[in-house]
């Protein structure tokens, strides 16, 4: 299908910009030596996963049980669930497993770790856990230097439970800007990861796996000495946010929302679109950043962006495009808005956050360099 | 299905608080003497819009063709898309005409009144549109006393289309917080609307239908003279936005999504839950309102709200629970957290926003009074 037969809002990928992308992060992953593992929360689209996995990955990290239970079924059998686990969902794990999944769960608390221990013994299972490691402060994990960690690794060690490794994920590295300070934070993720493994190994607990990343992490980093794998997922299509940190350029972003134009407040500059946040998702992540795209940057349908315009307001199913920040005071006020973009005109927006902005659509129209669109189915849910 | 049993994240409906805002919202409209057309962008869910059709709304309003298209499979016929049509679009509100669907569209410009009206001539279809009017400057709609309202006024009577009415919905009323502020821009929507009327029958163009509404408005108006309809949508959930505008209490929320405690930075003051802005989306409505109430209001599992704490942050898949702001400098620390909050306790968190929340979920878990919850699904997309 061509673009133009496309209704709107829809989500496009720009097919040679994903390849492009994902040539990019896995030749870096060869450079250093080391396995590259997709978080495929990114896209939980099957076909995108294929291309990854043709560039080289080996496995892939998943944020939910669904996407472990469907990219399963569609034959990739080396799965990270990088959540610490629910004990209550240790059944749908041990059915997983029992299906040939090789599905590695993640702890970062004794309580969780005496529970797959238990859940084990009871079904019989061993099961493979990797203890998830703290290096910068924003989110879960046990830092490299706790008691907690050996004692974690103690109890599943010693219960009949493979520890196949620790794993970390730099998230912080989502609000820095600078090439210095990315390299930096990448370094501290690298050396807390392999020091919480050399802890274990020293205290005779083997740790086979020693995981990082992030994508600016990722693409930032300049050695992963002791470092077995990488994982990273928005690369894959990059977003504004990952512009403003640094990581690549407008023309790199691979993810766009396509939409019409089905109106105009010309006294006050805007045009009206029929993609509202409902199609851009209300993640905001780029107002905190040195340049606030709003819900978005406009593009033309061929991909050149409109510079100094902006998707500044959003409802359920309306935006409001005009001159950076027309919707407040201070901004600028286009008054040939009408003519500029006429009803009916089709338009692409580039997402702040393709995680967000992706999971609003049941399917994305993946198009290539031709102009010819197909179908890629992704899911919903847990 | 027990609560205990339904797997986390799931977003779950209060029956009983839903039939409660249900009722309240039927019965003002009753008292008013106005008919009452539910806005189904919502839930997107056709047990929850056959529990207002039931209690008396006549006819529904959809944001997009796709909830037009699953509700009049549903058996719904009377259906306001009360979003400016995209001509690119006639075709699809053709095929829902022809299969007898009384959908009736919405344009606020001469360009798509033509596209109407040309293409119902060339389809012999007699299209109904309703004008959109702009009665408060925050989105869309042509003003009152614009010259272009009867301009398209003209353009759709003059060529074979029937005007059906006008519309239009005050949602600034997001903004406000007073019961004074709230039923001034009531009376304004409503007065609005009826000299827009006015003005087109004024004209010789008929106007049968005077439709207006939002959530807040509906609740604060006085009176409704020369309205014949009133609309809303987020009323049968309701949610910490509505709460801090005023218009509903924190128990009279209906949804909110269960989610379990899977870990802690005790340090840091925080519990983890497997919560995070994938389940209650990224909408912080409530950071520009009085009470800032971050990702979520946690409460217990039988509806309690846990005052003090708050969802104060959100990765993908993990919420950070913390007492007010503990991420921030000038938060509290909860030294207990680990205690009060143990690894695997199950707590309802309700929404900012109960129309975005709703929309990270591909079914909602209906609860009983009694406990017991069954599957009502929903749908997503275009």
């Amino acid at each position: 299908m061509k673009l133009d037969h496309i209704d709107t809002p829809a989500a496009l990928i720009d097919i040679a910009r994903m390849q492009k992308n994902i040539a990019r992060m896995q030749g870096r992953m060869n450079a250093l030596g080391v396995a590259f593992r997709p978080h495929v929360k990114t896209t939980k689209c099957i076909d995108v996963v294929r291309a990854q996995i043709a560039a080289g990955a080996r496995g892939i990290t998943v944020s939910t049980l669904k996407e472990a239970e469907a990219f399963f079924a569609a034959g990739v059998d080396d799965i990270l669930y990088a959540v610490s686990i629910v004990p209550a969902k240790l059944p749908r794990a041990l059915a997983l497993r029992r299906q040939g999944c090789d599905l590695k769960l993640v702890v970062d608390n004794p309580t969780a770790a005496a529970a797959v221990a238990a859940f084990g013994d009871q079904h019989g299972e061993t099961f493979e856990v990797w203890i998830e490691v703290d290096t910068d402060g924003h989110r879960s994990g046990i830092t490299p230097e706790q008691d907690t960690l050996l004692e974690v690794g103690r109890i599943l060690h010693d219960n009949g439970v493979t520890v196949g490794g620790v794993m970390t994920h730099a998230g912080s590295s989502y609000e820095l800007h600078t090439p210095q300070a990315l390299a930096a934070l990448a370094e501290q993720e690298r050396a807390g990861c392999v020091r919480a493994a050399q802890r274990l190994r020293d205290a005779g607990i083997p740790c086979p796996a020693v995981s990082v990343g992030s994508t600016p992490t990722a693409l930032a980093v300049g050695q992963l000495e002791g470092v077995t794998e990488v994982r990273a997922g928005v690369y894959v299509f990059f977003d504004l946010v990952m512009h403003n940190v640094g990581v690549c350029a407008l023309e790199d972003i691979a993810l766009s929302v396509l939409a019409t134009v089905i109106g105009h407040q010309a006294d006050k500059g805007w045009a009206i679109l029929d993609a509202g946040w409902m199609a851009m998702s209300r993640d905001r992540g780029t107002s905190r950043q040195s340049h606030d795209f709003g819900y978005g940057q406009p593009c033309l349908l061929n991909g050149t962006p409109l510079a100094g315009y902006v998707v500044s307001g959003a409802n359920q199913e309306h935006g409001i495009l005009s001159l950076t920040w027309a919707t407040g005071d201070e901004g600028g006020h286009a008054d040939d808005i009408a003519q500029r973009f006429p009803i009916g005109m089709k338009l692409r927006i580039l997402p702040n956050h393709a995680c967000a902005t992706g999971a609003q659509f049941p399917e994305y129209h993946a198009v290539s360099p031709e102009g010819n669109s197909v179908e890629w189915r992704r899911f919903q849910g847990w």
